[in-house]
């Protein structure tokens, strides 16, 4: 699978790692659009287009805990922080495999961007 | 309790709604910044700045079957759409209780708005 984030998640791909656990793995991103701006990522490739199944459920459920424990990592928990997640053309999507984008670190603005 | 969210739910307060089920009701926000803005709200009164409970993690996992249904019935599945939740001052959480806004409708930017 010619899949980028299942190759960082095989360590076939470097990134400067900030969270791991059973269900996602984190990093940050590359270009980042806040001070804090890190990717969380299943380690099941999940590609949301094709909608989610019961275990998938579950994977997403723990990466909010996982999400959480990162803001806390980053500094970010009291401060506040947002997660986003697309899918699909107009959202801006850019990998097929279910990403969060964790953002903080100032104030972020409107929930849509220009 | 004193929460929107929460009369919402109780049917306390009107709501324009799209989509209900076992763990979660999602009705058009009110101030739409997409063609398409829905809130998507836990039943259960969950605080993020709280930090979540297993119990809590199977519900936010649940809404994001609810979401990929919203976002068929919304005619946005295909098109594309975020989802976005905030926790805390930085982000803009302006109701202490879990919410995911879903948009579409049009590409919708960059990831952090002005």
């Amino acid at each position: 699978m010619d899949c980028i984030f299942c190759k960082i998640i095989k360590r076939e791909i470097p990134s400067k790692d900030v969270y791991e656990d059973d269900f996602v793995k984190a990093f940050y991103d590359i270009n980042p659009k806040a001070p804090v701006h890190v990717l969380i990522v299943p380690k099941k490739h999940i590609n949301p287009a094709q909608g989610f199944t019961q275990d998938e459920v579950e994977i997403i459920g723990n990466l909010f805990l996982a999400a959480q424990k990162i803001a806390e990592k980053e500094g970010v928990f009291q401060s506040g922080f947002r997660l986003i997640t697309n899918s699909g053309p107009d959202s801006g999507q850019e990998i097929e495999h279910l990403h969060f984008h964790l953002l903080g670190g100032k104030p972020l603005g409107g929930l849509v961007g220009n």
